[in-house]
């Protein structure tokens, strides 16, 4: 395994990581969860993000089930949730009020029940699943620094923020003197490239942020899986996945937006085969090229597929310039900055 | 004339501008641009835009000679320059060095000889005319709060930069507890929209950015006098301008951008045809209905296309929230963002 | 015994204390570490320092034992321990991770570990081990005012750590409004000066800094044992050592170095003679004679060891202004910096 | 020429430069000294360095004057003073008080006494020729920060200061928001190499330090013209020189020291030899290498030594890294520190 620093912070965390959004607690069972845990831990993998709405508190269940059943110990694993979401909380669902969003109220108590959950004293990073413009940044800011203070975390991070929110958060930690998020967790991948190259670029110098990537094989598309087909064939993960997320995506399907990633997809087909590798393992690969990513959170739902993303350690080898170069030309997605100081 | 704060501060400026990036001290002589001045002035224009480097710095002299001829007071003014393209400055403009940019030395420097071209002794507003990513973001905080500090100009603000540089000099000027940049002067009209109703939006409220705009007819384009034709034909200006921006727009003339902008001009004709207004007030009025524009900047080479863009003042009235819809619905080209609050 | 401030605060420490680097918990069995325990409060000895890393963990628990076996109470006692080389912790020694170094996680897990196996609430100071590059300052500085804004310590130090990144640590602390580092323990002996003499000699009055040092008597060779012969005879602790520190220093035994050393010994032998001590005490006594050492860390395999360097508290006495220039003009490796304020 | 930025700055400033300790207003006469300096700026240096202690203030005088006569433009010139020594501007040389060290009294009568000799408003940097440990630094820090605000310089620096003073400065200019030193002026060559590879390394991340280094040639031992002699040979420079620090430096004539740096320079000839350049070019073209050189300040008695050195940028492009490393082995005196951040 690779390790790699989370960002500007003295935190080492392995270069891919295990994630779970609709797995863990969701369509996978117990022991498989557990299978798919250990096979991670035995490889080198340390961390492990979930989120207080990840298959409605499910998957931190079964996330701290795992660390009791198997006697790890936090000093050697770094986990991370995310508080935003936190519908299943409330007796009321169809009424959220404050069982969601960014509010003070909502930060610390979506974390305690969240800890609750995991039955873990603390986590390593707290997220802002999303941002909550409603709320002020001061309060959010104040909110997630009560959790540092208060040793329910070590750091905090954002998730889908913009650059601006994020250096917004930076000014009001400044102006206090708390601390800023330390990582942001956006969507990066070789479709989905312009918040990681082109509206982050200016955050990693100065703010030293870092970042835990999701959607690496963009719900499976980049595997190829998909290709030749109009849509997702009934039964498949796309077809059938009710969650909001995908549902919104599904409206693509069949369309300009899909035919058009499907397309990219079979430019890439002859690169991998060049490299003698998958079409999985070169988007991984690609995805872990980048010096800004500090880990690739991947999904599993058998060991045997985490043992297949694992090679992509081994792909990234052999991305050499010129290879990362014939992939900017097949897909024309690449966003080029102009070099800054004098030469 | 209508007059507006510009953005959070108390400073009062004419919702139409006059600035002058290539007419004045440029291919208009100096009398008609007296009587440019003169017109602006006397129907109730107080703001006057100019920059170091406009007709290389003649922009600023003649501006300063129209002040001293007609008796104008700074008190009855509002004057801004901008500094970052100082090569007029400097003995050897093949090897500019400190002559530009945005060190301090040169914000000093580029600003002391602007006052000197203007002969005043302070100016209202001085923009930094572009981002320096080279130059660490206290040193240019740094310099501007000197430049107000020594009564040298009241506000700062910036031109083209990115919001979340706009956000980092924030933070910079909130540490330090100095001034942060009070206005944008982007560009914004009927065809570039992103910048101003996109990546800028959340500035407006946080920072209290306020807007200058330039280009409202994006260079002619939308007057509709390009439409039906291939290129600018010669003779106009598009077709003879030699500065480096028009030289790279040129690029554009004919091939699928060009067309595509005079496809969308063409549909905005019927609108303006059925509101009895022109294309070019069409253009400048829905660019004030933006209310978080403070000012649009306009340029003149006569008298008379001056008091043609006045009118536009009239017509922004007759732009109700249906009128806007039909010409986002024209264009397609709006950003919609969800609503904040709660209710 | 005399006792000392420690640094710039208020907290009194015996200007010879107990330490135990592979001593307690290592080749001193329990019943003989409690017998030096006792010896050495009985005498008066306040200051026990200890770290996460000496023998594995075992110091600390042996220390921890011997608390509660007197029935001593902390209000009578100061305790240090160390944070970073925390492998002990870890469930794959070979794959450390987040079981070292000063990182946020670390620096609290590690001192939580350390507390547990002293069975104490709190100590009273923690010092960070070695200067961890690869974190940054601001949140070292942030994970050390935790620990003393949760109750854990009370005071906060260095170890080993360079003048300069002391002086950053009080900038970042100073620019927070948190607290800095207090003292620092290095190295300091008749053979080894410069840090303590030369690097380090601004800060005792620019910060206050404390100093707790460590190898008064350079690991035995300045007890003049090892006069005379090439290397350290088998079966001497020197000889058997086999912690990478001393494994590191094995490869002097001999050369050009070791030769060097003992001749400087030999040096001081007629000067020891002459004021009727042992080298040992005199060279205790010579550190005992800097005033910005607070403690002299001193091991002791048995109590008799202890008695025996305690007297160096009355030798320090005999060291006279003319003594002490002797002792330098025989080593020729004093530090002569220049008076100071005018005359 | 090759221009670098200074430091964590803006400020561009040539590879080269030109400075002038005993040479312009000492034994070179004013007509020959203007020489150097039009030939300096005409192959694009420019940065020039003074101290008001140079040549006992003419040195001041004498580059003021060349500004004048031919009619350079500041804009277009980064020039730097020095204040501290200022005993010549006492009436009482012998008993100079307050016309020395970095009172906030002698930094800035000393300044503007220097402003007064080059006929200037301003200049570029202003140095603190050496650390004052009698003077608070606080009061130092809002000197030079007055100079700042008053406009009478841009930034500041400091010359042959500790790495442990520098930072102290920072964390005074932090603690009160005021601006930190941004360059610091040592000796740096092939023989003196402590400082700026090792003592200094923390720096230049942390508060972005730049370097303007004097003595490439270390007072012309590097050119190899003192080899095979025991002294410098009587009416040679070194032999003639006067000044204190010169005086200090002839006491190593003929010892061991003298003779060590003899033997050094002997084995960089082949070197220079097989690369086909003089021992002169070889030295300052090194010392260009270092990236965190900003400027090498050189000397030149006359316009044709200018050029030889001038020769050292093409030269530095001979250093490979194997050719460095030959250097390196040949002298012996190279620091190596260990790689940082995790592999």
């Amino acid at each position: 395994m690779e390790y790699r620093y989370l960002g500007r912070s003295g935190l080492k965390i392995s270069a891919l990581s295990l994630g779970g959004w609709i797995t863990y607690g969701g369509h996978v069972d117990e022991d498989e969860a557990f299978s798919c845990f250990k096979a991670a831990y035995d490889t080198g993998i340390n961390f492990f993000d979930t989120a207080e709405n990840y298959s409605a508190g499910k998957a931190e269940v079964i996330l701290g089930k795992a660390i009791k059943k198997f006697g790890w110990k936090q000093n050697d694993l770094v986990i991370s949730t995310k508080v935003y979401f936190g519908l299943n909380n409330s007796a009321h669902p169809e009424r959220p009020l404050n069982n969601n969003g960014l509010s003070r109220k909502h930060v610390i108590e979506g974390v305690n029940q969240s800890l609750a959950r995991l039955d873990l004293p603390y986590v390593d990073i707290v997220f802002a699943h999303r941002p909550d413009r409603d709320t002020p940044m001061e309060e959010i800011v104040r909110a997630f620094n009560y959790l540092i203070d208060s040793g329910k975390t070590f750091y905090w991070g954002t998730s889908e923020w913009s650059a601006v929110e994020i250096a917004d958060a930076w000014r009001v930690a400044d102006r206090l003197g708390l601390v800023g998020p330390l990582a942001e967790q956006p969507q990066y991948n070789l479709l989905v490239r312009g918040k990681v190259e082109d509206e982050f670029r200016w955050l990693y110098e100065k703010y030293g942020t870092g970042l835990t990537v999701f959607s690496p094989l963009k719900q499976g598309i980049l595997t190829g899986k998909y290709n030749g087909q109009d849509a997702p064939p009934p039964g498949s993960r796309l077809a059938e996945a009710k969650d909001k997320f995908t549902v919104a995506y599904s409206k693509t399907f069949g369309n300009d937006v899909w035919r058009r990633e499907l397309d990219q997809v079979a430019k890439l087909k002859p690169l991998a085969d060049k490299l003698g590798v998958t079409l999985a393992q070169l988007a991984l690969a690609w995805v872990l090229k980048n010096p800004n990513v500090s880990s690739v959170i991947t999904g599993a739902s058998r060991p045997a597929q985490l043992q297949e993303n694992l090679r992509a350690l081994e792909v990234a080898e052999k991305l050499t310039p010129d290879v990362l170069k014939e992939i900017d030309d097949a897909l024309g997605n690449a966003f080029v900055n102009p070099p800054r100081r004098l030469g």
